[in-house]
């Protein structure tokens, strides 16, 4: 199946890497039929480790729908994303993601994710980057604070 | 255990629920025992799905130190960071991570990611956002490119 949106995509994949701004991978969101935004990775060009495509394009379509929320969009990425971009895909909600090449062959030229589910399965402290638990009780404060809250806005 | 980062992470998520900002979260990343990046939670108030507590100090973080890695920095949060935020945080490659509140915590004021996983769990049509493969081939091209690109910047 071939798709108009998707080949943007991929030619913005290559101009990526043809550009210098990083990796090879691009993603557009599209609304109605039409492209909302587009992202490219920018990890080394912004010295920002979350500026993977997808969240590049999400963070620009919600802009321009002036929006937290990617209600009725579609997702155009070039490659199968990683967990970070997985949970951001949740968290906007878009109606459904395309992608193209698959998180395997990504692994095949040194882009490997496979380690982050691996690592989520170890208990906390014997990760990589060890998580300890501090304070907890101290933190719930906040949580009673929002639900008292009658203007917040619920997300 | 007290600590004066966690202490300062979880003042910044009271006032963030005050002041209207966002939800109850809040993260700080530590360097050479000093807080160099603020962050809470700005969905609602940024129209940005991925304005985390964590991301937002992530990407504060990288932006002082001119880096997309935080090699040697701590990273204190109010709650066990969620499925994105974890994601975030091996990209970016703190040594360590500190949290308070747990998941469960938080899910019991309706802040709940345990459906991420479960999700990721299904196959890629049966999920509530589908994800459909296409184009492979013709993504594949940009990976060589890539790979052949003498000044790459790896990441």
């Amino acid at each position: 199946m071939s798709n108009r949106h998707m080949a943007r995509a991929i030619e913005l994949s290559i101009e990526n890497v043809s550009s210098g701004r990083g990796g090879p991978f691009a993603a557009v969101v599209v609304k109605d039929g039409q492209i909302i935004a587009e992202g490219t990775n920018q990890v080394t060009s912004l010295n920002d480790p979350t500026a993977h495509a997808e969240i590049v394009a999400i963070r620009e379509a919600c802009r321009a729908l002036k929006n937290f929320q990617l209600t009725g969009c579609e997702i155009y990425t070039t490659c199968e994303p990683c967990p970070m971009c997985i949970g951001a895909i949740y968290w906007a909600r878009p109606a459904c993601v395309y992608f193209a090449a698959t998180a395997a062959d990504a692994a095949q030229y040194g882009f490997d994710d496979s380690f982050i589910p691996e690592e989520l399965s170890r208990p906390l402290g014997d990760r990589k980057i060890p998580m300890t638990q501090i304070m907890r009780e101290e933190a719930l404060v906040a949580f009673p604070l929002w639900e008292q809250k009658p203007d917040k806005v619920k997300y």
